[in-house]
């Protein structure tokens, strides 16, 4: 059995949850976006945002990370299982990345993904690609961020 | 004069270049994207990436640190000229997100916007949104990464 067809459409995996802290949201920010309500309480409280909230890049760097941790743990147990060990290759990239709400500091953001397609490539013979729709929901049941995206994995 | 009078549409604007340093690289997949091909020299080489090359979530990263330096600037020499302190919100999102080369350890990449369009909000009287197509150029001259995103704006 490949790991290829592991995969079902329709199938809908949560894969964690990350509560976001004040001193992350501010250590990313300081780095990769300083924008004043992402670094500091006073200017976000007074800011269009209302208070200190993540780089709509932190919280997709964040889903990256459980994104890796759930497939790297699935992947482990079905190798464990005796399978062979998956192909995976990178993403081609994603679409209609949409942050929808702002991810405050406290907030926990618990992340899913529904497997919308997958089709075997006609330019690389033993890879497929797999597209997915992924979806932030904050503690309070409002989906704050969404996107659909693709990767490769081998197919043999 | 308003900022918002200041954006044209078609003008490009070069907003930086970043070298990705191989320790950078693999600080950034530690913490968020852990995958073989961002973490070590030897598992990269054999991979299908065929090196060390940086996440797509460090380079996109890197784009926003860059765009929000070079903003901050342009807007500094706005209100230095005498002109009313525009206001700024957060982005929608974006789309077409694309990876199209892997960005290898030692790599230097300028980035580019290009303002597509731009027009007043219906919904929020005083807001307006812009919306640019955005590149990543490798020292080789190959695009390595594109997308089109948008930003809110006073229009006052």
């Amino acid at each position: 059995m490949s790991y290829w067809d592991t995969i079902v459409i329709g199938e809908r995996v949560e894969i964690g949850s990350h509560r976001f802290e004040a001193a992350d949201i501010k250590r990313f920010a300081a780095k990769y976006d300083p924008q004043p309500f992402h670094l500091d309480e006073d200017a976000a409280r007074h800011s269009v945002l209302g208070g200190l909230c993540a780089s709509g890049w932190h919280t997709t760097a964040v889903w990256m990370r459980l994104n890796v941790d759930s497939q790297t743990a699935r992947i482990r147990a079905f190798v464990a299982a005796g399978n062979p060990v998956p192909k995976a290759g990178p993403s081609p990239g994603l679409k209609n990345l949409r942050w929808l709400k702002p991810v405050y500091a406290g907030d926990t953001v618990t992340f899913s993904q529904h497997v919308t397609a997958k089709r075997k490539s006609a330019s690389r013979p033993g890879w497929g690609v797999i597209e997915f729709s992924c979806e932030g929901v904050n503690q309070s049941g409002e989906t704050v961020f969404s996107f659909d995206a693709a990767a490769f994995y081998g197919t043999d």
